[in-house]
């Protein structure tokens, strides 16, 4: 079946390969009368876009997205909006030799046996480029949001390689080619220089948040709003744990220090992450993600070919030496793009629910 | 949007709330022409069943499962199965005080902000009694996936609170109350009885895998299989953390060491979890989840009522110190679950694939 | 793939066979905050029941719906509402002979070729007896629907067999076994009795509506309203064709007398039957489905075996002479399940949209 | 909720509008290896374009394919098919007047009243333009269906206005502008003249069917092969009617003279039109469906503006008179595309079944 949909309500479904003619994805489900047009969603796209340091791959691609239905005169129009990204700086270059064996830790061999045929430019639909319509779509939840509930989404790095990075401030991220919280980044560059210069790789733990939530998000039951993040961050390249609130720390927690307590001001902490049974309680979303080193680097390895034969692989071409670095804002939409899909879920079915009780979350905001 | 239904393909569709009369579901789906009774089911069920050991709720069920429909004279007929497992141990009591007031941790809260309505009776749909319906549909799967392919499903224990638990063996886990993969577990009894006896409770770290696994599942963007593995897990009750593979262990690996090279005999490594590219490599999946502490305990804490005034709350009631100690089959079955919508997905698209490149996993289990 | 649940946000799952324990549905996305009680669904139930006078079969049902799960001190949840009707009248018989054979106009060829085993109990899952579920899922949708739009159902015989029937008013409906509009139906005693007495059986045409309809439910492009109505209606046993509003007298029409013009009173005429552009007008959905003859008669008829050998036919047990009588209240509980679903999804993507334009078929309807 | 989505397993998503710079679709699941190139699409396209005779629309397109992505080296590789039309002939003229006004029997009016915003340029979304992308979608199904099973699609037009056409043979359908299965179209010719003449419109009745099916395709309940197929059917622009085999002349047929008797050698009849208990049979599959007449005519009609005042419209601009004409290939498509997902839909649960019971109707078709 299918997979490259996103969401139920608001349906984001991808398409292309990394050096097609284009990427993209259609939107189905955006609520009509919003104004958009291709800046809203640009900036994002320019966070995530390669070749901007060089401590990400040097394939240089404007990434310059173009509205191709769905809006009318700046409007959403409730219909479909197909946005189109064309691939621009695909190398021309023989890839039979590296369509005969597979890279480790890539999907080379599990798309080959899966499919039977794989597109081996760039890795083909692999590709962590196809994650730029991702963001493309998440820019587009995100201005609904910010407008509809004042929601924001914000994310950085939290540790990459092993170098773990203290929290100094939302304000550094957009500083550094990092998205660090940090003033002072010389260690990570000096780290990430020394992996370079021997062509290797690291990995990189990123969190992402989203603030001014609305309570009440969610499904009781499968369609959690914490287990639709962990598809959609799980479902990103690279991700091999996702946490919410204090995830993995929780083990060794306590019933009676865990659980945020309830005050007529707002909640005592929020351990939870801001879920609670599968609803947002309008905290903020605290999600982490663990990313596994570039399976892409020029230290050669031990792999086979199609035969099943032994053989050595070294991937040349431009690669990102922790991708990591650029999944910043890939986060950032993918969280966008479930709060969205749960706004819509929420209305679609509680459209009317009042309660008298304060949103203590929403009061503590003030 | 409705989200009680777990697959695309293989469909379980979850009902029932802890004091109704009954809980159950309808799996959709399920291949027909299969022996199956409810023999079958009720093994699973028995491993999940509460009141069978001093550390678990002491709420008496039998947990019996009925087939209603869905299997002629002992075999699936490919309509939809239903399981029903009525409610036996319901106590009556006065919940009136209980509705009034949000238990912290717990989703009373969110429930009553979303649906404006709560059945507040044993946590109503919010109840881990509401993942015996996830077990038994489980045990479907995993009976035709082992038929068909040899796959197998276990799970154990790896830390509970604070104490972590080494690996002995798969032969223990059946033999003590805590699905711990060692000989001697004098020490996690001493460990629970102690925080049971201050009314506290504390949380776990699971380990489930899924042996002979077929290669090939998953879908490369967004439905990859470690996507809706995360997915399942996640909208498990009380967990807040999962991990593939190496987990969280990959932020601080490199890529020289970290992607599992590939031999004619076999993979050389599993890092990866099984998983490469949202796709099923053919070795063992390895999945880690995080469970919080129980949030109903008889410590009392600082909370609100709905009418958003300052309370105190005390959970009476029966409850699991550690919810951690009966997840196990649970999450082998929503593990069982996913893989098992996987497999149909796959079939649907890809039926034909015939590769002449060996299955090196399938080849090093020999 | 699984096929047993309709709807997309108002979901109905049908479980069951005909001679099974049990039949039965899951409703999840039911709004929450209903009154709902058995009550409320039995009426409908009552309707469409067997042995209700010798034009339909003897088979005696009381058709008595349990409501599992879903609902709280007489209001619904949110949660899935799981409806139970046991099965009280099969009669035990040997099914062997039948089993070898294949009735001609039934299931029974296509099931046994798509899954290899096949109930043949009463039809199995084939039966009618599993639209009793539909009925009670649509008897929830229409007093969600009554409540919050005003919004109602009817349904009346058209045609049966050879004999048209005039519409003289809805009144007369439900005083009669046929659901004809008309006074007097010794003329459709006449018919049915004697085709009774030859064992052989015959078609009719049913019409459905709704009243009150808001405007605006509908997607404009595939899950068009009135392409969801004709998925709902076609997926009725037995039912060979469906119209909208004019349907196939559209044909012959011209655009400059059938377009229905628009005046500020309401619209002049409807001819589309409510829908346009996929989108309701707000003016009375007007829907007739043609309902072929049952297949189940006494008549021998000429068939195979299942080695493909040739063989004969009868089918004893009992059938109903004319499978449209009772149909009408399936066909307004389809159509209220599709009306349900749409405004759920019209309010999730368009919750916000007013416009300073009157809704003109409100008016007209003062 | 949106609803551009056509199929579960081979899905369509479609995008686009009449002036916008582009239309097109994307096609997920498609199975690997295949075969394609433009050339494979372009051709039914080519049938559906604008612009070929005087009885169609004037709107001169070429309606040419581009495909974006999922195809490698001329074969698909399982990832999602972009399929792109770029609009060429877009006139740009002051719509403000159209914007303020609905056209009768048009969408203009349930569009607005949905979504409070329309594209008014030809018609935007509600354009029969839309069409193109679900044609060109239905051209990769064709060729799958072709190569694996066989099957093929053909249609013919049955009735034009109040001309009925008798059936003379396939090979005169694409020897004149009409789609008419005879040799002589000049009544066809003379009727259509004069209706263009006085600026009136027609309706259109079509046939369309499907040879060499596979036995076993669709869902027992509610999504039913017939159940699909009208939902596909009267999900196109203005169809107001849709029958499987005998359709609405069942209603006056008996249960002994309906059922189509099975032999040995085949089935005796097809008034089942190939399904029965929403299961293909194996036989062709019959499907006829009513279109009603064009509602943009230029003959002035009674009307209402935005602000719910009379007005007077007449729709100037290129339009079909009877828009059942270009229909024909675009119900072949979507006939092709619900049997495509069925398909798949049918070896995802029942890929492993195996009877010893001939498949009578290949048996048939020798």
């Amino acid at each position: 079946m299918s997979g490259n949909t996103l969401g139920t309500l608001f349906r984001v479904t991808n398409f292309g390969e990394s050096h097609g003619p284009a990427i993209g994805c259609v939107i189905d489900g955006c609520p009509p009368g919003m104004d958009l047009s291709e800046a809203d969603i640009q900036g994002d796209l320019d966070r995530r876009r390669p070749g901007t340091s060089k401590f990400v791959t040097q394939r240089n691609e404007p990434d310059t997205v173009e509205i191709l239905s769905g809006v009318y005169e700046g409007k959403t129009t409730g219909t479909p909006i197909c946005l189109l990204i064309r691939n621009t700086d695909q190398r021309s270059k023989d890839y039979s030799e590296i369509a005969r064996s597979f890279r480790p830790g890539h999907a080379d061999y599990t798309y080959w046996q899966k499919f039977g045929i794989r597109d081996p430019r760039g890795g083909g639909r692999s590709s962590a480029r196809l994650t730029a319509p991702t963001v493309a779509a998440g820019a587009v939840a995100k201005k609904w949001l910010a407008q509809k509930f004042g929601t924001t989404f914000r994310g950085c790095m939290v540790q990459i390689g092993e170098i773990a990075i203290p929290f100094e401030g939302w304000e550094h991220v957009p500083n550094n080619p990092f998205f660090a919280p940090v003033a002072d980044v010389s260690a990570l560059e000096d780290y990430m220089g020394a992996l370079r210069k021997r062509g290797d790789s690291c990995g990189a733990r990123l969190r992402v948040t989203a603030s001014g939530m609305p309570v009440g998000l969610g499904e009781p039951l499968y369609d959690r709003l914490d287990a639709d993040i962990a598809h959609a961050m799980m479902g990103l390249n690279a991700v091999k744990g996702v946490e919410i609130g204090a995830g993995f720390a929780s083990v060794a927690d306590f019933g009676s220090t865990h659980g945020d307590s309830l005050t007529p001001e707002g909640f005592a902490a929020n351990k939870a992450g801001g879920v609670l049974g599968g609803i947002s309680t309008g905290q903020d979303l605290e999600v982490q993600i663990a990313i596994k080193p570039t399976s892409s680097i020029l230290v050669p390895r031990e792999s086979i070919d199609i035969t099943g034969a032994s053989t050595e692989v070294i991937t040349k071409g431009r690669h990102d030496p922790c991708v990591g670095i650029r999944a910043t804002p890939i986060a950032e939409a993918l969280l966008a793009l479930v709060v969205m899909d749960h706004a819509l879920r929420h209305r679609a079915q509680c459209g009317d629910v009042v309660t008298d009780t304060p949103d203590i979350a929403a009061r503590s905001r003030g």
